[in-house]
């Protein structure tokens, strides 16, 4: 695996994705710059795409919808790839709903809008990689998606203040990819999608602590 | 697509699963022949499997968990490709668990152990076709697992009684596969695994309209 080294955050602008490559033991911080702003979140094996975060295995995994601060995602082999480590967000993240793509934007009337699926599938090939296959179910960090006792979804304005944000420590050496949701036919994104920023976190760093 | 006729009803035998082809307006009816038990469902395109249903979409599509009845199962590409039509169960099923797998077994201290994943896969080849590259995330019939309102998640006992059953019309021509789950280190199959039968249902039956 080839290891990138960012001495300073990589920015991910409004409506694209960045993808970048951590070690085992190292954290990425994902920081909503400006606030209300949803990000999704792609985690996959660095030595082995076919291997990713699965939804489905990690709600089996942790018994619960998302996972509580100090517990794992798992991959489709069931193994734990990231640890929810630290939070300054109000905590409210999504694991149901399917990225965006040109289908979604096609049904809105709106075709050749900016889509997560699209800048997941760019992300990983100009970090060198294949593209993938299909696109998993994200992690959707700050998207506000509760679920009533009818079992209905509602899709609410991302709750973050500008500076909010959720570390991830690897478990595996990965490749991780955030798009910075371009959603923006619905209220998620509050009045219109921004940036986010990742901060690569070394392994040893006190940072990674807090 | 070959379109296999079965003027019986096929049974799943317990711990197996059975794959069949759908024309668009035809129905399957899958029931639950001793009671207790939960089925895997796996829904394809049946001229192109890479085009399948998937639960991130159809959550998207209805906003809820799981489909009420009338409404339809989506695509990873977000067209219909089942309609949830007939239910004389208790009307609970499930849509946020892997299928069980070669790594849930060996987990358990139990490897070697019939799962649903390889189930899917055994049944896909048997009927002609490549085996899938992934597992999507089932349609869980029958299967008994309730949200709290802090967001955890149980394993209950499936709810149906002997001959309880659920019917589902395909949008498209469609391959589906119906794995009778053998899980037996949790309680969601009762006091054992029994078999499920598959009929398939004309698109102008009276018999699918009930």
């Amino acid at each position: 695996m080839t290891v990138l080294s960012y001495p300073e955050p990589v920015t991910v602008p409004a409506r694209q994705a960045r993808a970048v490559t951590l070690r085992a033991g190292q954290s990425v911080r994902i920081t909503d710059v400006a606030g209300g702003q949803v990000g999704d979140v792609f985690a996959y094996n660095a030595d082995d795409l076919s291997e990713h975060h699965s939804a489905a295995h990690t709600r089996t995994h942790t018994a619960r919808l998302f996972p509580a601060l100090g517990e794992s995602f798992v991959t489709n082999r069931r193994r734990p790839i990231l640890t929810y480590t630290a939070d300054t967000s109000p905590g409210v993240h999504d694991m149901l709903i399917a990225a965006c793509d040109p289908e979604r934007y096609a049904a809105y009337g709106d075709p050749g809008h900016a889509n997560c699926a699209d800048n997941l599938r760019r992300a990983v090939t100009e970090l060198g990689y294949a593209a993938p296959l299909f696109v998993p179910q994200p992690i959707n960090v700050f998207m506000r998606i509760p679920v009533a006792d009818d079992q209905t979804l509602s899709w609410l304005e991302a709750a973050t203040a500008p500076g909010d944000s959720i570390d991830f420590r690897a478990e595996m050496d990965c490749l991780i990819v955030v798009s910075a949701c371009p959603q923006d036919h619905n209220p998620i994104n509050g009045a219109r999608p921004t940036p986010l920023a990742l901060t690569i976190l070394p392994a040893s760093s006190e940072e990674n602590r807090r």
